[in-house]
């Protein structure tokens, strides 16, 4: 009979669970569930336990591996807490798992078990070295060094969100001013063309018109789809995000000279405008000597899940 | 007999070679030579064997460790080049240097070395993860990573002088505006603060006072010293570059989580205050989670020497 592994990903805003059998590159079952907005860590759990339950419909799992949106403690495999829902501080979540399920369990934050995932089986295959970038309602990424995350001393590696690419720009949610997080982000992006849609009342008509005329109704999609029809206020909303990331792989690239960045996340759908600005910045950001490429994840909300299978994997392997 | 570990250190201008027993921690012979103007890369290799083969006495080294001041290729052990001295391309250093010894060499360019020197025998002590930065005539770094220097895919890997922090600032020699080294290096600090002198001739008295009314006489250390003495302009000048540098230094923290900073060079012998908005600026600049402490360097000027000694080590263990 296969091995089977389970993989889970707790999200933000949805959990997905699935099973795949050793070897193989296909998911054996898969489900997946929006959370009710009064979940908290108890619920999420329960819902998570059985719908694994279900999929595996009676056969034990030779190992779990688990994607947390949020900061993890992978020693140990404990949970520090979620941003989204309540009652998450501190839960020692690889250790609940292996008792339910009878199995070995690895469990790490969302950025790095993507990396992973992309690594293993997606857009990272065969590089040795390489940072995973979601480029989402926020920036996060992981890295892959030797083959195998870099978390950093306490978990808190990839933050290349947060670094800072212009010191005289708009302050971030960190209290930072000109984080790529805060000029690449969806959510962002779209304050951004709001703000200039304000300040200038004779700019952006398509923009306008897509939102129907309600600018709280402007989301980074939107922003993304009228720079496409030729909107030019839209474009530049969406061209310093660009700008933004690409100074930040760059300077990423200087600092560790990986093979390639991996990028993936709701922004990186905003067109081959986008993509052309951030690989153009990123390349002239580093220096000439230091060579890497830029590609688009192909694992898409799968990446977690997949880097799951890769945690459940290995975890078997030392198991 | 004490196993005799090799030491040599290719510097931009001056070489130095030194002889340490297995386990000991002080010099057992120590030479250092500067380099003619008109030397290149054969007077260099020349000199140094003659140096080494003084120092050894008949003597044949278990092992040779080799720090170079420029890009090297770490796995085949040859030089690309050398940015002082003619002659370094594609130099298969480590092999003429195993034939002339009869022993295993490793070399490396000097910020790893120094890197490594630092993180077994200096300042990095009981560090799995750091980064070494030296801010002198340029501003360069090497990262240790699970307790192993990380070089990159290229070896390219701790280029931090070249990330850029400020993209309004000053065009670097590199071509791309406000790099870490561009504002934070020792002759580029002199050049802001000539800038500013010229610019603002009621300012700077102590600096001009230093320099003897002759600008051009103006350096990094003659900055530092007339800011000790109360000179504003020129705390400004030192100013903006530890800004800059605490701003790299924040950036590379959140990217990489290390335990720790290790910064050394002449830069770095600017005084107290220097020190106090380095290490601020890269507190603010990470993360809160983000942790670490940025120290002075321990081992000087023969951090590269030390830390060959520890290539050397680990050349005679892998034999």
């Amino acid at each position: 009979m296969a091995q089977l592994f389970l993989a889970l990903d707790f999200g933000g805003t949805k959990h997905t669970a699935a099973v795949a059998a050793r070897g193989e590159r296909r998911w054996r079952a898969h489900r997946r569930v929006f959370c009710p907005p009064e979940a908290d860590a108890g619920y999420d759990i329960e819902t998570m336990c059985t719908m694994a339950r279900d999929l595996l419909a009676g056969a034990r799992p030779a190992a779990l591996g688990v994607s947390f949106g949020g900061p993890v403690d992978f020693a140990s495999g404990t949970v520090r807490l979620s941003h989204h829902v309540p009652g998450w501080e501190n839960i020692p979540l690889r250790q609940m798992l292996e008792t339910e399920f009878g199995a070995p369990a690895s469990v790490d934050n969302d950025a790095n078990v993507a990396a992973l995932g992309e690594n293993r089986f997606g857009a990272g295959q065969g590089c040795d070295s390489m940072m995973y970038i979601t480029v989402s309602t926020g920036v996060g990424g992981g890295w892959i060094l030797n083959g195998q995350p870099w978390r950093g001393t306490e978990g808190m590696a990839g933050e290349i969100g947060h670094t800072v690419v212009d010191p005289d720009g708009p302050i971030c949610l960190c209290g930072k001013r000109g984080c790529v997080e805060r000029l690449a982000s969806g959510p962002y992006i779209a304050q951004q063309a709001r703000a200039w849609l304000v300040e200038q009342p004779d700019r952006g008509k398509m923009l306008r018109a897509l939102a129907g005329g309600n600018l709280e109704a402007i989301t980074g999609k939107l922003v993304a789809q009228a720079a496409t029809q030729g909107d030019d206020l839209a474009w530049e909303a969406l061209r310093v995000g660009a700008w933004a990331l690409g100074v930040g792989i760059g300077n990423a690239a200087n600092l560790m000279n990986p093979q390639r960045f991996v990028l993936g996340g709701g922004v990186t759908k905003a067109g081959d405008r986008w993509w052309q600005v951030v690989t153009l910045i990123a390349h002239e950001t580093a220096l000439p000597e230091v060579r890497f490429d830029v590609v688009p994840a192909a694992l898409g909300d799968d990446a977690p899940l997949w880097g799951a299978v890769a945690l459940a994997e290995d975890c078997f392997q030392n198991s």
